[in-house]
């Protein structure tokens, strides 16, 4: 039995972002099974009353800084999208849309490179379905699917919540719950622990 | 010019708690001076609209979760301190009264020994002075003169606020802002910039 890895983020979440670009090979080095399980953060805060970091100003500054060091770290673009906050209804919608069409990753990976590589909002038709177009689907048919995925995406993000969530990126490992991109060390520890393979 | 790395601290916080059993051996793995900074987060919270995790549900169960990570992590006891949040007025304002007598660090770790450890309410004149007094100090001539350090304690929380600080603990190198024991990594990575050593 490999172990499951559940990834649950938001687009609009930079965090997430950032842990997007590294949880396939922390899968791959576990032995584990990923799934890439997109959810609304702003239903998550509306449902545990939790806010968004750049709602505290000196947070919010503090955050960016703070995103720069990790890009840094793991060697991967960052720039703010602009605006931000953004709408991720639907590019998080059409994500949802892509995965019976076996695109949820690639879809996930171009969009993120979209918001938060090159700083544009992701929020529109237009660059949804330019972004489903470069991964090989058909962009305009994603967008015009993407709402018929309205209820799935407010179950996901209900799960999420029901499983113990409060904010993004949120990580599972059965019933084991990781919030944050800063978590991913002790997500790695329990897969392997859950693949009974040593510790690094 | 060695590096300074100053450590701001609230016994009330137990990711501050986490921190001050890491920190020194991180100064001296960096040759960093460690400046010991007792603050109110209280205050910090108050200056910044900024919240303790426990204040939500979710995020107060999946604290304690995490704590016990790190404790594990770093092989040091941690029991919930009973009450929690417990008053960290008086042993604050105590700690800034150790440090001209030389036992500020010796303070901290003891009175952080007794409420994270031993999970006991460190709020009471009874605990503090025989927290003092296990160091050698007076225990009664301390929590006597606690009181005086009162403007003190308050000037160290609104410099911490005004160099950006929203949360415990928060550590500096000059400019530097990080915030959670969980950057201590970040830290040491500016610790040897800062000192023109290679990193790890």
């Amino acid at each position: 039995m490999r172990p499951v890895l559940e990834f649950f983020y938001d687009f609009v979440s930079p965090y997430s972002y950032l842990a997007s670009t590294r949880v396939e090979a922390l899968a791959a080095r576990t032995g584990a099974e990923l799934r890439w399980r997109p959810f609304l953060l702003g239903g998550v805060f509306k449902a545990t009353g939790n806010h968004a970091p750049i709602e505290l100003p000196a947070k919010g500054r503090y955050m960016w800084t703070d995103l720069r060091r990790w890009a840094e770290r793991y060697g991967v673009p960052l720039v703010a999208a602009t605006p931000f906050p953004f709408s991720s209804m639907l590019p998080l919608r059409a994500a949802l849309a892509a995965e019976p069409l076996g695109k949820l990753p690639a879809f996930t990976h171009a969009l993120y490179r979209v918001a938060w590589g090159e700083g544009r909002d992701p929020g529109s038709p237009e660059v949804v379905a330019a972004v489903a177009a470069s991964v090989g689907l058909d962009g305009a048919a994603l967008v015009a699917a993407a709402p018929s995925f309205k209820e799935a995406l407010i179950r996901q993000t209900q799960e999420a919540v029901d499983r113990g969530s409060f904010g993004a990126p949120t990580l599972l490992v059965g019933d084991e719950l990781f919030v944050g991109n800063d978590r991913l060390d002790f997500v790695e520890e329990a897969l392997r622990r859950a693949n009974g393979s040593p510790a690094r």
